[in-house]
């Protein structure tokens, strides 16, 4: 993984790339430039995460007689990052400098209260992730197709932005330019807010009865699945984006508000012919504003959700019975664009839920039931 | 499908069964039964849903000359149950009457004042649901392992008990009796509370900008992907339970507040080192919450989550490799638990991520290198 691949096309980053921070992300930047064949130099206060991102080829460690980098790449804790990079402008003052923190408008105060140089820099929010942290989760295609915000300080130098709109398209990225208001906005509706909410609703469940959790759906899943991230860090990007995150949890307190009321007039009322209609048209209300925000969700390949069609099929739980399935999909000439699976405790059949092109579901489920296999329609 | 299959066991369910509403739920029920030869009479105010239930095979219109039926399986809209009850247990003076509506206390108490005769009444909540409605969404296999909550009325007899359990039993899902208090407050904190929060954080983003939808990932899919739920069903499901949904929503309208005060706290600080601690310590405690709240989420599979291992492959895009992949997996002897896809927008790579046993992940791996498939560590 540490020699370039002949295939791929030359890299639009000049080296040296000193990456400051072997986390996840420090880690997967310098696995992706090394592919390229970008001479990488990696820096971590932790000698451990420094010897794991260089032991998985992101990089390596610097040396007496190295020349200056021509890039920094911050990719330290939110907290900590406008001093590191106050730091790393002073030390390079060749370098163009970016960092990799979640919020934005935070760290230019802090480098504008510090009077950092900031013609040479350039705010990154590189919108990627896993569930798992380190240098050891890192892979080079953790970028791939996503959105990688750019924000100038406002004096950056078209230069200074073009080297690292250069590093996010060598990464894979699609580069997106945003002010540092605009992008904090974007990301307190739809990161942070979301986070806070799926952190309430899962907040409620530790006091449930066991009985009533064995009760959970798909649902439940799905709205607290990211409720399980980590405090420390969640504690420092809402901190840090409070205003922000501030104006839309106002937001949605008012209708929580609006809900509650609309539930005390339906538990005051005898029968379900005597809630008031005010009431029930708040809920109604509710709902469909939920319906008309997630249809502007875009779909899992960016753009618009596609309106998939869904061909579900019952399938045995026994090992080769899907990889048989999807033989049969390829055969049919079908291009599966998602793939879902549901399984029922202790039965012996699943459903495997297959998304293709409208167009193609008619002739896939013709050729599976010709195939043997069992429609759920 | 409307022929008992030999393979099934007998039924513990007498027919005939009478179903009074063919939506989703009640012609699935018709469906189940009618595999295992049990005679199921329809009914329906509207002569398209009963046509279409008894084209799928769900069971046939009433006959002149029928006899009464032993079971009486009310499915009708929720707000309109208790009415079709009372006309049930009033017009089938022999038969055991069991409502699908997925609030409890509020039908029963319906049909307390309306003088009732309760011995003979069950209430059911399937735990189980599609996205789709309708008669055509209906499947036989739609309680296949989904808990089924009994609530007795207090003056329910044994023998009433005992035949609706048998028809959760032959539905293929997991009898749980409760009292009704009890299975309203399980619904508010684990579906009512989770789809109101899921619509609230969904209509933020009705007036959110284009380009910050645009930053969207999976999180804010998996905690708005429930908004897309019907407002008329859920507005008689909230009103329906609007005490207990109340009493869990106000709780988290409590720590909300917490956190907007917090957050007030970190905005006025005129750095991140001034922010006081205890407005910090109030996020971590809300996340951290939050953390302890999921963990008690049962997993797919029912039961406590399990610890699945994750092994992750690239997969070119193309029609086949998917297939090959889990011919692979399954020639590897391995169990593939659960598969997610992840693809990049316009790129001709994907992720499949794949959940096997712990004790298996590592054999899978090996087998996986050594059939030139590339992991991503």
């Amino acid at each position: 993984m540490s020699t370039p691949t002949a295939a791929l096309p030359a890299p639009g980053t000049t080296g040296p790339v000193r990456v400051v921070g072997t986390g996840l992300l420090g880690t997967s930047v310098g696995l992706g430039l090394r592919r390229l064949g970008v001479d990488v130099v990696l820096h971590d206060p932790s000698r451990t995460a420094l010897a794991l991102a260089r032991d998985v080829g992101a990089g390596r460690p610097a040396e007496a007689g190295d020349g200056p980098p021509a890039l920094v790449v911050v990719a330290a804790p939110p907290d900590v990052t406008a001093r590191v990079v106050v730091e790393e402008l002073a030390a390079h003052p060749d370098a163009v400098v970016t960092d990799v923190a979640s919020v934005k408008g935070h760290v230019l105060d802090e480098l504008r209260l510090a009077g950092a140089d900031l013609s040479r820099y350039v705010g990154s929010h590189p919108m990627a992730g896993r569930e798992r942290s380190g240098p050891s989760a890192a892979v080079p295609e953790l970028f791939l197709g996503r959105p990688w915000v750019l924000v100038g300080s406002g004096t950056t130098t078209p230069a200074a932005l073009a080297a690292v709109r250069a590093l996010a398209v060598d990464l894979g990225a699609v580069p997106v330019v945003m002010d540092a208001d605009e992008h904090d906005a974007a990301v307190a509706v739809v990161s942070h807010v979301p986070q806070v909410a799926a952190s309430l609703v899962a907040a409620r469940l530790q006091e449930a009865d066991e009985r009533a959790l064995a009760l959970a759906g798909q649902g439940l899943r799905d709205v607290t699945r990211i409720a399980a991230s980590d405090p420390a860090l969640w504690t420092s990007i809402l901190a840090a984006n409070s205003a922000a995150v501030r104006a839309v949890l106002a937001d949605l307190r008012t209708d929580l508000d609006g809900v509650i009321a609309a539930l005390d007039a339906a538990t005051a009322a005898t029968g379900p012919e005597t809630v008031e209609l005010g009431a029930l048209a708040v809920l109604a209300r509710t709902v469909a504003a939920g319906n008309a925000g997630v249809a502007r969700v875009p779909g899992k390949h960016g753009g618009a959700a596609r309106p998939y069609a869904l061909v579900a099929v019952l399938v045995p739980d026994v090992p080769g019975q899907l990889a048989r399935l999807l033989t049969d999909v390829g055969e049919a000439g079908v291009n599966l664009e998602d793939l879902t699976l549901e399984h029922a405790a202790g039965r012996p059949v699943g459903m495997a839920v297959i998304a293709v092109l409208p167009g193609s579901a008619a002739h896939l489920e013709a050729e599976l039931t010709a195939r043997g296999w069992r429609l759920v329609r």
